[in-house]
C-alpha cells in the first residue's frame, strides 16, 4: 500500500506567547517538527511537546532554525556555514535531550523558514546541515523540498532524506515553489490541492504553474496547525489520501 | 595514591565578545564545565570548545545556567523548578550534540552562577536539577559544592556526585561559604590557599573562618582561567598538590 | 466631577506572536501602558501601538519590564538598582522616540510585573526607578499601586504619582494585595468588583480580606484586554463607574 | 581652517563582556558612536559611555545595528525597510534618554555593520533610516559612507549628512570600498594611509585601486580603538592631521 507521511511544525508557543493549536493537529498528523529554541519555543514548551507527540504516536523531528525569535526565523541571515552547521547541531541535542528524557527517538531534522529556503538553493549550506546532522546521529533523516539542494547534500553525506511537498502551493517547471507573493503561488482551491497531493503520492507528478507536468517525489506533505481553517484542511487531506488508498504513516516507514 | 580534580569553567566566550585564556588553562585542569549559550557561549564557541579539550585529554562537563546573557548568569531569578529542569536538559542535550560530533564521552554537570547558588540551599531546584541531569543521561556526574542540597539531591537520585571546593574562598563551620564582600571571603595569601587544599584533599579538614576545624568532603577545585595571575595561581596549586603527593585527575577517576 | 483613569497593559505582541485585543480595548481605557522591548514587544508593535493610542485618544505611558521575554518579566531577578535605573531610562528613551515620531507627548511609567512588585516593596529600587524618570523627563507621572514604595519614591523625587488599584484583587489590611494562589486573591464576582471600584473611587475605601474597611487611594484602575470575557469586564467597569457619576479620564488630568 | 572629524564606534561591552579601549581613545577622537544595545552594549554600559564621551568633551551619536548580538550586527539580514525604520527609532531614543539624562545633545546617527553597508547600497533601507532619524530629531547629523545612498537619502528627507572616509581601506573608481578579502581591500602601510587621509581632507581626492584619482568627500574619518595598535595609529592619524594644518572637530563643527 502507498503511504504518504503528513509533517507539521509544533512547539511554536514561547513563554507566555501561544501559537498553534498543537493538540488539536497531532491526531491527524504523523510526523511534528519540534521548533528548538532559536526562531521559537524554550525548553518547557519543547518538553511539553514531546510529551504530547509521543502520547498521539507522532514521530518527532528537530525543527532547527536562525537565531531570531522576533522574526520568526524568516529573515535570511548570512551566516557562515560552519556556524549554521554548529546551530543546527546545538538545536537537535537539545531536542534530543527531551526526547531521550521522554523516551522518544527522535526521526528527523527539518530545517526551518529561511534556513530551510536558504539551504535549499546553497549547496555550502546545505552541507554544512547534513554534515552536522550526520555528525550528531547518522540514523536522522533530512527532511527537505523535494528537489532541492538539501536532498542532493544529504545524499552525500549518506544520510537518509525524505521529499516534502506543499499541498498549497504552486510549482514551477523546475519543481521550485512559485514564489510568494507571484500570481500562481498559492492553491486556493481546496479540492485541486487535495487532488495534487494525491497525484504527486500515486503517480509522481504535478502539474506546474506553466500547465506542464512534471516528476515530484512525495514523502511527506507538509500540513498546518495554526488555525481551525487548517485543522479542517488537514482533515480534508487526510480523508482523501485515505480514500485514494493511500495511508498516512511517518517518513521512517516511508525512507529506507 | 590520593586524587583530585582541578575543574575550571570554559567556553564563556560569544560572538566577538571573548573571555578566558581557554587554550593556556587547559593544560593545567583535569576537567571543564563548558558553557551552554544560556549565559555565556554560543553554538560555534562550543563546538571549539570540546574540540579544545578533547585535544588537551580534559574531562568535559556541562555548566548550564539562567538564561541571562546579560547578567552573565550571576543574578538570582525566580524559576519555577520545572522550567529549570527543562533548562538544565536543553543545556545539557545540546552541549552532548557537540560531544557526541567529536567523539567525547560527557563526564559532568555543574550548574553555573546564581544557579548553582541558589541550587546549593533549595532542595526543590536542587532536585530539579538532578532529575533532569538523570533523565538524560543517568551516568552523568553531578559537581556541586561540597554539603550542599545539590550532593544530597543528587544521592537521593541515584547519580554520582562529586564535591567541590574552593581554594581562595573561607568557609563557615557549617561548610557554606563566607559571603563575598564579608571579611574573610577571600583567601589572598596564595600559599595559604593552597596548603588548605591539600589539607582538604588529604585530611578532609578545612579551617572555618572561627578558627574552628571542619570536616569538608573535596573531590574536585574549582580555579579560573580568566587572567594571567589566575593561571599562574592554577600552576601553583598543581604544583603543590602533586609535591604533596596528591594526583591531578578528572572526577570520573575519583568518584565510583 | 470625581474622575477616575482606566489602564491597561498594551503592545504585548512580539513578532509573529500576538497577545492582547488591542484594538477593541482601546475605545474603553483612557491610558495604555506600552510594553518597550524587553519582557514584551518589539520596535515595530511598539510604533503600531503608539499609533492606535493615539488614533483612541488614549493617553500613552512606557511599561519597562525586566530583560526577560521568556518570562514575560515576570520572574524576580536580582538586578542592583543602578543597573535598573538604567534598564528604565532605555525603556522609557525608546518609547519615547516613537511618541515623538507620532506627535504624542507620553504621560506616565508604569513599571511591569517582577519590577513593579519588587519596587514596590524595595526603596532603593523604587528610588532607581523614579530617579531614572525623572532625569529623562521629569514631567512624566509615575503610576505605582497604591500605597507602595514606588509611590513614595515618586514624591520623595519631585515626580508626580499616580495610585493604582485593582479591580479583581482582594486586599489586607495594610493595602497590599492579597498574594495569587491565596484565598480571597481574586475578587471573582463582577459586580462586587464593579461596587469596590466605585467605593475606592468615591469614598477612599476598600474592605480589606479580614473585613475591615481600610482607605486607599484610587486615581488609577488596571483593567485588562487579553481576552473577550477581560474586554465584558471592562465595559462594566466603564459603565458601573459612569453611573455612579464617575468620568473616566487619562491620569494627566486627575493628578496635578 | 580645514576641519575633519575623527569618529570611533564606543560602549560595545555587554554585561561581562568587554570590548574596546574606551577610555583611551576618547582623547583622540572628536565624535563617538555609541551601541545602542542591538547589536552590542547594554543600558549600564551606554549611560556610562555617554559620561565618558561628555567628560571627554566627544560628541555622541547613535549607533543602530541589527538585533544581532551573537553576529555583533555585521551578519547581513532581510528585515523590511518599515521595520528596519522603527528598529533606528527604538535604538536612537534609548541612547536619547542617556543623552538627556546626562545634560548631552545627540549629535549623529551612524548606522552599524551590516546596517551601514546594506543601507549604503539599497535606496529603500536607506530612506527607512533617514526618514525615521528624521521623524525623532529632524536636527540630527546622518553619518554615511561618502558617495552611498545613505547620503542621498539624508538630502532627500532634509536631513543634514556627513560624508565617512576610511583610513585604512583602498578605495574603486566608483568610491565604494574595495571588498574586504580582496587584493587592495586595506592599506597595510600606516604612512600611506596617514597621507591619503590628508589628501582627502585636503584636496577631495583619492588614488583609487586602478590609480586614478577620483573625487572623495571626508568629513569624518573612521578610527578603531579595540587595540593599543588601533590606538597608536589613531594618534598618528591626528597628529599627521595637525601637522597638515587640518583640526581635528566634530562634524557639527563641520557640516552646515
Amino acid at each position: 500500500m502507498k503511504k504518504i507521511d503528513l509533517n507539521c511544525d509544533l512547539g511554536e508557543s514561547f513563554g507566555a506567547y501561544v501559537i498553534g493549536l498543537d493538540e488539536d493537529i497531532l491526531p491527524h498528523i504523523s510526523s511534528a517538527n519540534v521548533a528548538c529554541g532559536f526562531h521559537a519555543s524554550d525548553p518547557a514548551v519543547m518538553a511539553k511537546t514531546v510529551a504530547l507527540a509521543k502520547a498521539a504516536g507522532v514521530a518527532v523531528g528537530a525543527h532547527p532554525g536562525y537565531p531570531d525569535l522576533q522574526g520568526f526565523g524568516r529573515r535570511n541571515m548570512a551566516v557562515p556555514p560552519k556556524e549554521v552547521k554548529a546551530m543546527v547541531q546545538y538545536q537537535i541535542g537539545a531536542l534530543l535531550a527531551f526526547c531521550t528524557a521522554s523516551g522518544v527517538a527522535m526521526q528527523h531534522v527539518k530545517p526551518h523558514g529561511a534556513l530551510y529556503n536558504m539551504a535549499g538553493k546553497d549547496e555550502a549550506l546545505a552541507m554544512a546541515i547534513c554534515e552536522g546532522i550526520y555528525e550528531v546521529d547518522r540514523d536522522l533523516i533530512l527532511l527537505g523540498l523535494s528537489g532541492s539542494k538539501l536532498l542532493s547534500a544529504a545524499e552525500a553525506c549518506g544520510l537518509r532524506a525524505a521529499s516534502e511537498v506543499f499541498a498549497d502551493r504552486g510549482y514551477r517547471e523546475d519543481a521550485s515553489l512559485v514564489p510568494r507573493g507571484t500570481p500562481g503561488a498559492m492553491i486556493e482551491d481546496e479540492d485541486l490541492a487535495v487532488a495534487r497531493v494525491i497525484r504527486m503520492a500515486k503517480e509522481g507528478l504535478v502539474t506546474a504553474d506553466t500547465g506542464q507536468d512534471i516528476p515530484i517525489r512525495a514523502d511527506s506533505v507538509c500540513v498546518h496547525g495554526d488555525s481551525p481553517k487548517a485543522l479542517a484542511f488537514v482533515q480534508k487531506i487526510r480523508t482523501g489520501l485515505e480514500a485514494a488508498g493511500i495511508a498516512v504513516a511517518p517518513v521512517q516507514e516511508i525512507i529506507r
